[in-house]
């Protein structure tokens, strides 16, 4: 590939090390979230949302616990007025949210900005201009006093018109856009410069937001620069300290996490990662990765579900297969030995009543997050096992399948799935299960059998069975003993005309619990000469019937019709 | 959220600090890549490839440029078998590509697979057994000892089956299925068994890979556990560590990333991420992310839209928009500001000729993957502004607007896409343009025009306009003189029964390079008495009257029909 010597690094990591955060291994407390899906991740959608789905997806934000949300850019967009008048005006912002707008930093649109905000309670005004390196030389083609004197000028207006509307009351933040392009040394300075003028204490803290606009490094050189930042901003315990990642290198979510072991207070982010170009953070991963390490992310994602469908109405986006946490395949085992795994485990928390989760291949309870074990986790295709198979039977059909059978049953599964090139649904598994297995009454059907102690109650001589069996059409009545039921059965059907050729090899039989009626379900092996075996599978209310059902169905398995042309 | 608290963090960080790596800032050289797609990647596809399109993906990724490709579980699956087979007997590996496959550590499964390999020039035959502490209690309910038995039993085997099969050249690769749920120590232990009975040297390294099978911390955690693996490994200078991330914290492009600075020489992963659950780590996004660094990727991903193309064809998943460097959003600006600063910083690229890239906003210029200014970056909706709009115009369509005149397009522009709620083409945006404002010639219309110099050629005492014009359906005859052509036509024109309140404000004109034809573009801006300003453009092969015909575009637009009406 070309061009690679086109490009060099453009990012400014502190000249001294700042690496104390590595120290830490996880985030253990939630940050302070701003949601900025209706500015920042709204801009970035084919086709913005109107007022009426802003409003709707601003609630439902709430509903999901942000407490600050950034609404928009009042200044610049009729829409995005309109939209904030209509959340004061009709009182639709809680008393427990602030609401936060984005300015320029420009006379007309700061007073247009406060302008908007007239009669609301709580506003956070968040104030930008472009520090980095490239913007100063090419876009504003001006050095930095200057570029710092925007940022004052602008810092300066906001405290003058927050003094003119005393009944709302005013939190500020500051963010030198394209800080991830800019050296570490001018972001602190230009930071600093406003921090003094908004002279912050800690009733009125201010917010400093440090954007990784364009990701521009590896994150651990993002952290860096927010410990650098931390160590160096003034009147640091009055400053909340807030992140703003974008997902260019793919590598936000550690921006975001690394970003608050080296001091972040705060975040800014998206459901799902929507903004600009390959988005902003997102806020599902980051408050499910602390949930997933035992702390509590103070965002409710307990139905995800609602979540996705409620993200994908209203941005128009699709949230990916394997997005993390909200995907539909994020749960999904399609392979054997992982299928295998998780229904060990899985049955292993059960048992041992364990109440820290820690199940194979499973990092989160699917159901924690409102979806299902029995459709999201165990999927069955041609990269399927046993495991799996047995997995479906028994947790949607009640079936316990015997060890020695899951083998056979995981090959006949999968070659289905191969040749029909497709998913099984667990539908489908059973019914290819209960075609090859259950019951299977032809050619062989017994249609009647009775049974009678050998001797009297007491003496163990055995049973004797009575019953009426059609083979290949013509119906025969035998009678003849043996040492159990299932035996006498066999020894009866053996003195029909035709050979059989086989001796047991093992039985087992339980309650079919998920079925309404309480069917027992049993599981005969049978063995010929060569030393193959043959299973077959019988269900019925009576439990004696049942194993005979389990035999009738391994003789049939067996002995297919040509066997019994005469 | 409930549950949170059920969680606790399932992953062993090593006991002393290992995080020499922190001081590295970037990736200086491209890993050896292996392509998983094959196997992890097509056993997460809800239908997994068929034979052919295997054979097609294979092909494939050949050409972007992998040289370890692992092409499956030959023991496991039949396909997988009939695949490999088909590559080895159609002669289709290259001399220069080593295919790996995946084996269990058992016996039965260890020979199928050497007996798979038959008659293949090299092969990576890569052996695996969970590590774990939750497989080890959970699934395999065995002590450390039995498991690194499990792992030793294997690797004497394989041994023993490559002197066997000495036409073919084999390495080995060893993973310690789970490594991120396991023990470091414990890891380094199995390992280093596995490495003392392959005695690897300088000739015949091995390969130990330590996957992220469910990433389980932060990814500095991970880099971490991969320093410590490489201070603890014996034989360290004849082994290459592999890296194979998965992405369940969305973090898998920060673990390669760290895990490459402590240590690792290898990555596993996917185009895209594909994979079980959240996916592998994504390759083609490590190999862009180097090669915005200035590093050679070794991996060409020069035509991303073919790459994009064939990946969905062959695993029938999407490439979500935001994909960094893949999706179809990846370079889209819709913001004005992002427009702005994106079009003046590649003109000031143009200018001077830089070398190295830095455009604001884009950190890779789209067209070294293939992908497009024109139809990519700059994107017009509701949200953008007059930098978005004039780019498109100069850059798709040659008209170089004035700067004055751009914010009133730029507004009428944003207007029509929040009215018609959708994104706007270039061509819809022109078409807005032109309609507005190019050769507007109703209700006033100039048919026809001459000049001559109002006294000889020498003085300068100005020119005459002779027109011909048709207002509100009538036609006039007017003669004026101007101290130049456009002056001369406004005189004659206010000589007509009708008012005409204007001044001339300004009047640019270029030629218009994009068209075929040399057409000549001309800008002329009005202003009433009250100071309303009025643009008119025109376009026309004679320059004169191009500008003759901005001028009466203005009128027009200023002069609306009922301003005629008698």
């Amino acid at each position: 590939m070309k061009n690679y010597n086109k490009y060099k690094v453009g990012y400014f990591p502190p000249d001294k090390p700042h690496n104390e955060w590595v120290k830490k291994d996880h985030v253990e407390k939630a940050p302070i979230w701003c949601s900025v899906d209706l500015r920042d991740g709204n801009q970035a959608l084919i086709v913005p949302m109107s007022l009426e789905e802003k409003v709707e997806f601003f609630k439902y934000l709430v509903k999901i616990g942000f407490k600050q949300i950034e609404v928009g850019f009042p200044a610049a967009s009729k829409t995005e007025y309109q939209f904030l008048r209509k959340l004061v005006d009709e009182n639709l912002i809680p008393d427990d949210v602030t609401v936060q707008v984005l300015t320029q930093s420009r006379k007309h649109i700061i007073k247009k900005t406060f302008e908007s905000l007239k009669g609301v309670k709580k506003a956070i005004v968040h104030l930008y201009n472009s520090t980095s390196l490239a913007q100063r030389e090419q876009v504003f083609k001006k050095e930095k006093p200057e570029i710092i004197k925007i940022a004052t000028d602008g810092a300066a207006l906001m405290k003058e018109y927050a003094a003119q509307n005393p009944e709302t009351e005013f939190s500020f933040e500051y963010s030198p856009e394209s800080f991830t392009g800019t050296e570490v040394d001018f972001a602190a300075d230009i930071c600093n410069a406003v921090i003094d003028i908004w002279e912050p204490t800690a009733d009125n803290k201010v917010i400093i937001n440090l954007p990784g606009t364009v990701e521009m490094s590896m994150p651990h050189v993002y952290a860096s620069q927010i410990e650098y930042m931390c160590a160096n901003l003034h009147n640091r315990e009055n400053v909340i300290v807030s992140l703003h990642p974008h997902n260019d290198r793919g590598t936000a979510v550690a921006d975001a996490e690394l970003g608050l072991l080296a001091g972040g207070d705060r975040i800014e982010g998206t459901l799902f990662g929507n903004g600009e170009r390959t988005g902003n953070v997102d806020v599902v991963t980051l408050a499910m990765n602390m949930f997933c390490h035992g702390v509590d992310p103070q965002l409710d994602f307990s139905n995800m579900p609602e979540v996705v469908e409620t993200y994908e109405k209203y941005t128009d986006m699709k949230v990916h297969p394997r997005q993390p946490y909200g995907g539909q395949l994020v749960f999904a085992a399609f392979s054997g030995s992982h299928q295998d795994a998780i229904a060990k485990g899985m049955r292993w928390h059960k048992e041992k009543d364990l109440k820290t989760w820690s199940v194979p291949y499973l990092p989160l309870d699917p159901q924690d997050v409102g979806r299902e074990y029995e459709a999201d986790v165990i999927r069955i295709n041609s990269q399927s096992g046993k495991g799996g198979v047995a997995y479906i039977l028994e947790n949607n059909f009640g079936y316990m399948i015997p060890q020695q059978m899951r083998e056979e049953i995981g090959y006949m599964v999968k070659d289905i799935s191969d040749k029909e090139h497709k998913e099984l649904t667990p539908v489908e598994v059973y019914q290819a299960f209960a075609r090859e297995y259950v019951n299977v009454f032809d050619p062989i059907d017994i249609t009647d059998a009775a049974f009678r102690k050998a001797s009297d109650f007491k003496a163990n001589d055995g049973m004797i069975a009575d019953i009426k069996v059609r083979i290949a059409g013509k119906v025969y009545q035998f009678e003849a003993v043996g040492n159990g039921r299932l035996d006498a059965i066999s020894n009866a059907l053996k003195m029909s005309p035709y050979t059989f050729d086989y001796k047991f090899i093992t039985y087992s039989e339980h309650a079919l619990s998920s079925e309404s009626s309480s069917k027992a379900a049993a599981y005969v092996c049978i063995e010929d000469k060569n030393g193959d075996v043959f299973w077959g599978v019988g269900t019925h209310e009576d439990i004696i019937l049942a194993s005979v059902n389990a035999l009738v169905s391994a003789l049939n398995r067996q002995n297919k019709k040509d066997h019994f042309v005469e």
